[in-house]
């Protein structure tokens, strides 16, 4: 299975572990609607999507299944799992495991964006050096302090109390085609957190092979809404 | 693709279109908690599934997918999209398309149990045949007029008042394996009307053979249930 | 409380039986994401439940809930009850009552609209005195064979297979104002079936001067959307 | 408002903000079923409460809601929002807000359960006001670092990586009764971690006065599956 490196830094991952359903499920699904059925895909199918889609018949949409393996840092695994609806979750417990002291290092800082209160900018901070480092050593107390914890027999659920919120965990992400975009609309957005924008460009890149006209009509309808603000 | 016949009459079906995942795969969405995969299934991987279901982990139940197609009576698909939770459903229009004039005639009357007031006893009425002329006249009577009143130049979507609740439909029913057993545990109890557990029935025999230590775990946790109360 | 007849038949009805919440509750929910809360509602409350609404922001908008009571023909509930997120029903059973027969009569006969294949058009048909009376006919038969069904013994739910479409049902539908407005934006609209409309106008009617703000962002957005087509 | 503090720190928090619905609304909305209504509590209400909850009849304890502001650690905030079904949520943002520095220190340690793996025990360690004093200088510098990064310019969203699982943050919590006693049934459990089990019990007692026989009926069913173990 192809597997993705969203933050670039050899600790994060996304990959897409099975699927089910393609575009002419969905029109076969839709056509249910009008008593027929779909045998083959062709221009007739491909507007028929792009159709359903800019009108919101999106039922069609959810009789298929993606299902990511996703290693994230917590700060984002907390922004993805606001998401409720068409969506399941298995995660690694830090209950039941010990976890691995990986951390995400931001390889730039960011300041907030002047324009935009819900984006940041990358810059050249005159100290950056300097903050990196006290990052670090921030981190890297919190990590010896959770395994000494742990050493000295505190249960493992307390002693993560200590942990980061850069610390990566790990989970199983399953939705469908509506959930799947309606989490892009949101996270693959210039308004959404830089980190977790990437792991939606992720998913995208990973779906988007076995849903060719459904992620063109995406896209375009994704363009045009732009175009009406 | 298997086709089963739930109420014997050449009408109503259930197929089983397309399935995604597996018991396997429900053992390693479980080991992603504790930070470890599965590779292959055996005695050990069969008594972790038996734990979950018995302890009602189910999130690792949800990462799979059951797609049905099914024909099915209007007061049957009424029962049935009561449930709303991990289920997506496309059913044909009755705005869209002319229905088929096809109706549910039951070939056995049933009575209200004396003991159950939510079930019911076949039985062989004195006026059986009589009352079946009646039933079938109503129905025919019914058909009739929702063709007039098209061939009148009626919309379909007005047309169809008319028309019975045995009249069939027909709707794709997709579902994973968490929504799969809340529907069993409901539909094929034997509180249920008689025609939805012929298709809960229906839908056990499809998926069963694909998660086959999933349903032995469950019908295990049913008869211990019923023993409990 | 107050009572509305959306199809203006004295046999259907729309009450709203319990409200929770208010347009200050939602901007003190959104205002928990500053760290901060809302005291009194003003000019700026008013525009931050625009901006939230407008930037789909929707979460603000589900702390709060309206209990409705609604009587209406078995299609308008069959339409309805696919909405299945954010919302709670319990409808009279037609298998532990005998269902009254009452029936949705259509005062003026629709034809399809020739432009819009979701649409149909009031129309004086030159038969429609004739249809009317085949139609009445038609019901007519299967209420009194429902009767005739459940006099000699034959269960309810069995009894209920002649039912028309038409028969009024009953249920308690409880939703927030995030999926009542999604109900609304669906069944308010012109391509929604004229009788499902109706229900929609007066369940906004009857929500609209609790929650004032959020109704008149959502109207003017959904002008905005309209102009932008 | 009545304001619990469940992990006894004058920094936790849990409190009632709103509620809807009574133990005889449920009573109502079970009626409808049979075409009855509940014009007053008895005796007989009690019990059909008891009834429909043992029986698993949950869809009339889904017409109520009650609104919670409850201030946590974020470990327990995460284990919390696994919650999906039947509740909303709206959280104070770290991108939005500076966070305030308030972490949640446990005032006794616990070890692993010997006997039950999900399970801790309350100890006294030996090296115990040692291993409390690293877990303090952890979430100091923590604390620290956050500050000078945000007073060099880092954007919040950036910042916050660094803070432990043990700062505070405070939202929103909305549910009704059936998602209430879902949460209660797995999170004041003795299986799951004992600070959550302290907001469990305080999300209870501020509810059970409000709905006292839905509670008897709860607390008379937890006691019976139990004993059946």
């Amino acid at each position: 299975m192809q597997k993705l490196d969203p933050l670039k830094d050899n600790l994060s991952s996304v990959e897409l572990v099975r699927i089910s359903g393609s575009d002419l499920d969905i029109v076969s699904a839709a056509r249910v609607c009008f008593g027929k059925t779909a045998e083959s895909f062709g221009e007739r199918e491909e507007k028929l999507i792009a159709y359903l889609l800019k009108n919101k018949h999106t039922s069609p949409f959810e009789h298929n299944q993606l299902v990511y393996k996703v290693k994230l840092p917590l700060f984002v695994a907390r922004q993805w799992m606001r998401h409720r609806i068409g969506v399941s979750y298995n995660e690694i417990s830090g209950r039941y495991s010990e976890l691995p002291l990986d951390f995400y290092i931001p390889n730039k800082w960011r300041i907030p964006d002047a324009k935009n209160k819900q984006s940041s900018c990358f810059v050249n901070l005159k100290n950056e050096a300097e903050l990196l480092e006290k990052y670090k050593k921030s981190i890297d107390i919190a990590g010896k302090t959770y395994k000494e914890l742990i050493e000295a027999g505190v249960t493992r659920e307390l002693a993560r109390c200590v942990l980061p919120l850069c610390t990566y965990t790990e989970f199983i992400f399953t939705c469908n085609l509506v959930s799947l975009m309606h989490f892009l609309n949101l996270r693959a957005d210039s308004h959404a957190q830089w980190e977790i924008q990437q792991y939606a460009n992720c998913l995208q890149e990973l779906a988007q092979p076995h849903f060719p006209s459904s992620f063109k009509a995406w896209i375009e309808l994704k363009k045009q809404n732009k175009e009406n603000l």
